[in-house]
């Protein structure tokens, strides 16, 4: 584990939900006026987030979306559909509103900023948070993805990013990305954290062919390889070793939101393998956790499955982006208000 | 089939949604600056929604939920956990607000209405639409649960309803409903209409026990057994043997929306067996519809199978009243922007 004291700081605040909290949701839940469980997973949803929260009156306020851009070194050995030119693409896109990012958070009346924590080539655009850490990582097949130092700094950037939406009041934060070629370490870490086969957790991207898939599974089993030393020692150097900049930094994210009782929709394939990281590192994450979607990426379901988590929304998405997180984030919103604002069964018989 | 010219005119002006629309539609969705498919469900509603309208260019404006009340004489059979109190005592709650249906149609920014087409007991409640066409229905065990005037009247009302919001301007209508012991004809329709067996469509409803699904399996045979002679007539005659008023009025409602070319958000168990009944009568309907969510009835995912039909989501809901088509209108609200909102390849070479 790193010594770093900004990041161990924040792992010790991570505490479980409010038991307590969560028992007083359950039974104000079941004093609302429709069969018991009748809204299923939408009064799990509610009775998550008020207890995450510690508050059985919590309301969500200002939610929230960082879309977190970095590059991969990984990328050279051709497991992706397109070229690192395509991440700067799709941030410049993003910078002028036309990304589908932009188009789901502006609907769904999030806050939205787009973070470089990586990119490869320069990122002269508006509208973007400048947090670069390195030029992109390495290629994990020829050593670690990044220094411990790189890593950390990752971590520290999403961590410090969203403390400013949670000090300008947003109450549940969303996760996205931007990165050709971040579904190999995602496979990766899926590998590494769940120990589940690199076959199981190798899925088609966005769009690769049968022969890419096959290469990826290649190349995940090289990086785990030749890092295992590194890999042995944790969850942190896990993450140094096969992940990159922006899965660290959704990693951050994840881990300051929980600290400050702030649940996150983590959107799909590679948003959730971070918060796969956050959970090994200290398991109170899970409380804090919305999986927004189920990818339809194959490998995501596997490792949903290992982790026993049904995501909320099944709607094939692939693209990342954060653009599951800002649909489920609606659906959040709306258990929440079922809690606040439905009538009981008492208030239905004093009316009648 | 019913003569009445006020349906047989609306069952005429159905046609099909815009195959040019469609076509134009793909090939835009897949200029936009993703990989193709990569929104998965997303496109399609958007594609489905554009193409109804028979407008590329289509938005979702004023969105609207009916919620259709009536209550069942096959109530009287013991098919259901309460009594026909509890009709009213919901309608009563939809009135002042407090229902799950307020809140989520409230939190989505939909229009909603009540509207009364067949209770059981007195509706004196305010914020309510009276139509109703009879105090219930009568028992289908013991024949058919409607007259033709009745089923013909409560269509008329549904249609009549509907129209209204489209004149104000809706272009996206939902379905509810809320009806004590509305599951048993709806599962007796989608027996008949799918020709599936009562024991796979007969599910929990809102929590009845094995004992009461055995006792619903019993009570939908014979109802069907009863009412074989006009059964056999066709689907108008089906809906008025063994179905209800609420449910034809949701059916109305379907086809008055798909002869207008709005697109429907159908919610679960009970909507969709009105909206396959609607089906039945003029199959074009079917491109009109999205089916919100899978119940948690398990009769539903049966009868969603055999229509081919994934519905978008999946969340153990079983409450009714439309609360599945209000979570829903976000998701179709959502894709149609990413149809009008998001750059293009095109626009993105350009900036470059």
């Amino acid at each position: 584990m790193t010594s770093d004291p900004r990041i161990t700081q924040v792992l010790q605040k991570i505490v479980p939900a409010d038991q307590q909290v969560r028992e007083s949701a359950w039974k104000k839940m079941n004093s609302l006026i429709k069969p018991p469980g009748s809204l299923g997973r939408l009064e799990e949803c509610a009775v998550q987030y008020v207890s995450a929260r510690g508050d059985l009156n919590a309301k969500v306020q200002k939610p929230s979306l960082l879309t977190f851009a970095g590059d991969h070194g990984i990328a050279e050995e051709g497991v992706s559909i397109t070229s690192q030119d395509v991440t700067t693409l799709m941030v410049k896109c993003m910078s002028m509103g036309g990304a589908g990012i932009n188009v789901l958070t502006r609907h769904e009346g999030m806050i939205h900023h787009v973070v470089d924590v990586g990119m490869a080539q320069p990122c002269p655009f508006k509208n973007i948070i400048h947090r670069r850490v390195a030029n992109g990582t390495r290629n994990f097949t020829k050593g670690p993805a990044m220094t411990e130092t790189q890593c950390a700094d990752a971590i520290v950037a999403g961590m410090e990013e969203t403390q400013k939406l949670i000090d300008a009041g947003s109450t549940l934060v969303g996760t996205g990305e931007m990165g050709i070629g971040n579904t190999t370490p995602s496979a990766a870490l899926y590998s590494v954290y769940l120990q589940l086969t690199p076959e199981k957790v190798c899925g088609c991207g966005t769009g690769v062919s049968s022969e890419v898939i096959r290469k990826k599974v290649q190349v995940v089993k090289k990086g785990i390889e030749v890092n295992q030393d590194l890999i042995a020692k944790g969850p942190f150097e896990t993450l140094q070793s096969v992940g990159g900049l922006e899965i660290a930094a959704i990693t951050g994210m994840i881990l300051q939101a929980a600290s400050q009782k702030v649940p996150v929709l983590v959107d799909g394939y590679i948003s959730s393998a971070a918060a796969v990281a956050a959970i090994r590192m200290n398991p109170a994450v899970l409380d804090y956790c919305f999986f927004s979607h189920l990818s339809g990426d194959l490998g995501h379901g596997q490792a949903m499955a290992a982790l026993g988590i049904k995501p909320l929304l099944d709607l094939g998405m692939r693209l990342g982006e954060g653009t599951g997180a800002a649909l489920a984030c609606n659906l959040v919103e709306a258990s929440v208000k079922i809690l606040a604002e439905m009538m009981t069964f008492e208030q239905a018989g004093i009316i009648l």
